[in-house]
């Protein structure tokens, strides 16, 4: 396995922000880096990629609930890297990403709801993590435009929020100026080293070939989609999502002052607000395969429980409605780091996570094309892991490769 | 007042139904007729007129519920023209307009809504409309996508639809072919005729004037917005409308056979499917002003309905989300024919029924242009009426124009 970068450096599928980061990170130490992603930055509503539809919530604290207890740890420790990864990447890149360190407050619809989010303030004390049990009126001191029937809540002081976008934009901007080189054409292959010489390399749409050194393939939920050699194909799926962007009138306060986030009889609905008036609101969650077509009801759900726990949010301007596919894995958990053919290796499947998670799968990637090994910290998440966690002592013997191909 | 075109012609000003039916009768009786326009046709999402928002309903006899006897009269002789008008159309273009006689099923949704259409189908009866009273089970079996909960119905056989994008195109076209001109640019000012030898015309955003033997203000919602002599400043407000479009997945059985119309706990909603898939389903009726912004409970309102009515909507692509302008008059009548300025005429307040009232549109604005006068049948509707109806019968003596002005 190459732990250095040789002549033809570091080719990276994918200029979402796993791929992006990555880049940059791997120009920052002096390796030779092209990232080929065929869809332009320019136009964000257009894309599909998740990096571009994503609302920005980075809520590890409010987002346990949903997830498991060693996912949520890595979760903390990219929140925790956010505030100086923000500073460096600002200044390297010359443009700000819209972080705001507001907290979020996350919030019980009905009684069913509240039980749900007394468990969750239960293993948020058990984690240790900064969380704080509110009534029902003092959520509404805060956030003064909540439905009077909002009966309790929790305050995570420390989860906060990023625009994706500019995130994205960032990225690619100080990834540049690092000197990573870009190709706007798809990645149709990747090509394996042989013992009859045949050498790493992503062949394109265009018809080229691009040798590597090391391939990192970071397309999301189309990772699949490229062909790589057999006993890697990476088992991502696609998780559909759909939310609108909004816009509060000019002149008018803000609908939400920090992320909200809210249990609707049992349907997760968030609000993320931005400096400049932009409210995201989402967001569905789907098993429908690569269809990304909005759905009437899809808009129903998410304008349904929105209304419900925000009813000011009806006055808004809708401004977009977006359709992305998040990169599942079969445990819901990121793949990371090197697979079984020499020099390709993976930074996909981040799932609901990508944005959270874009500083700590930068720092992994880094050791992964430095070193050849994952930071013990994400060995949980090897691209090349047993299902179910077979380092994480039990008794599966198939790997996740094998079981999905 | 003048009785027939002189050198300079008909100038039209606004480029929706009614102006574009009124140059393309103007040009086949032999007059000079020029189109002003600033909103080029080929972007129908993009542009704001009625009558490229509209859903295309031809439904005098299950919207009588929410008209007056006298409107529905003209509208049922529109309605009884269409016909004959789309074959003319058609073959005079050399291109569709998506016409469909399917006829239109309205239905009740809870006890109330079933009192309201009940008393609907009495005054159909009165004025000898072809109307069946339907059970809930009969509505279901002409229609199986609506919800068992449906209560009764109406079908109302000679109420049909008209693609009024198609419709748009095939009078630019057909004026186009028959020697009308047009012009791309907005017109600012129609200047008056004076005893200082001042002539008639239409001033326009680039500066040009354009001399006129007539003018014709056919502006929409923005009628009064263009400069026009004190006395006749049309009388017309703009009535926000937010529907959306969506398309049956191909393959996918029809989700209606025919245009639905619903009253749901009083909220109407309607279904108008298209031959290629196309289902308009809409809409809201908000005074607010010129504000075209697209609105959460907008969308909100109408997802709601449409659900409650035909639940299997959910399923279904959205491929638009509207916003149009309807023209309203203070009596919600359409205004047309010669002002107290002579040459000057409107053609405007069709508010909801803009894309019905077409052929009857073009044949009174024919007679106006040549005659000089109302034929009889459309002389309540007179653009210089008193409000309330002066030569109704009624006591008022202040004009329209006066009680605007």
């Amino acid at each position: 396995m190459p732990t250095n970068s040789g002549e033809h450096g570091v080719v990276v599928v994918g200029g979402g922000l796993a791929g992006r980061v990555t880049a940059w990170r791997a120009a920052g130490l002096g390796l030779p880096v092209t990232v080929v992603e065929p869809d332009p930055l320019t136009d964000p509503g257009g894309a599909r990629a998740a990096s571009t539809v994503a609302a920005g919530m980075l809520t590890p604290a409010t987002e346990a609930m949903f997830g498991e207890e060693p996912l949520m740890e890595f979760a903390m420790r990219s929140a925790g890297m956010f505030a100086d990864f923000v500073t460096e990447l600002e200044r390297a890149a010359g443009r700000p990403v819209g972080y705001r360190a507001t907290g979020t407050l996350l919030v019980a619809y009905d009684r069913d709801d509240l039980a749900l989010l007394t468990d969750l303030h239960a293993l948020q004390q058990r984690l240790g993590v900064a969380a704080e049990r509110l009534t029902g009126r003092e959520c509404r001191r805060l956030e003064p435009m909540l439905a009077p029937s909002v009966r309790g809540g929790v305050l995570a002081p420390d989860d906060h929020s990023v625009d994706p976008r500019l995130l994205l934009r960032a990225l690619a901007e100080a990834g540049s100026r690092a000197g990573a080189a870009e190709v706007a054409a798809r990645a149709e292959e990747v090509l394996r080293p042989g013992p009859d010489g045949a050498r790493l390399g992503v062949r394109l749409s265009d018809g080229r070939t691009l040798p590597a050194d090391q391939v990192v393939l970071a397309a999301g939920c189309w990772s699949d989609r490229i062909a790589v050699p057999e006993p890697v194909v990476p088992p991502v799926r696609p998780v559909k999502g759909q939310l609108l962007r909004m816009r509060v009138p000019d002149g008018e306060p803000p609908l939400v002052h920090r992320t909200v986030r809210g249990l609707v009889r049992g349907f997760p609905v968030y609000f993320v607000p931005r400096a400049d008036g932009e409210v995201v609101v989402g967001a569905t969650q789907e098993e429908l395969g690569y269809d990304t077509s909005l759905t009437a009801g899809g808009l129903w759900q998410v304008l349904r429980d929105a209304r419900e726990l925000v009813p000011g949010v009806t006055e808004l301007e809708v401004t977009e409605a977006c359709v992305g596919l998040r990169p599942g894995s079969p445990d819901n958990e990121p793949l990371l780091g090197p697979t079984r053919v020499p020099g390709l290796h993976l930074a996909t499947g981040h799932f609901r996570h990508g944005v959270l998670l874009t500083p700590v799968t930068g720092e992994v990637m880094a050791q992964v094309l430095t070193a050849g090994t994952l930071p013990d910290h994400a060995r949980r998440f090897a691209a090349d892991r047993a299902p179910g966690g077979g380092d994480r002592g039990d008794s599966h013997s198939t790997t996740l490769e094998e079981q999905w191909n």
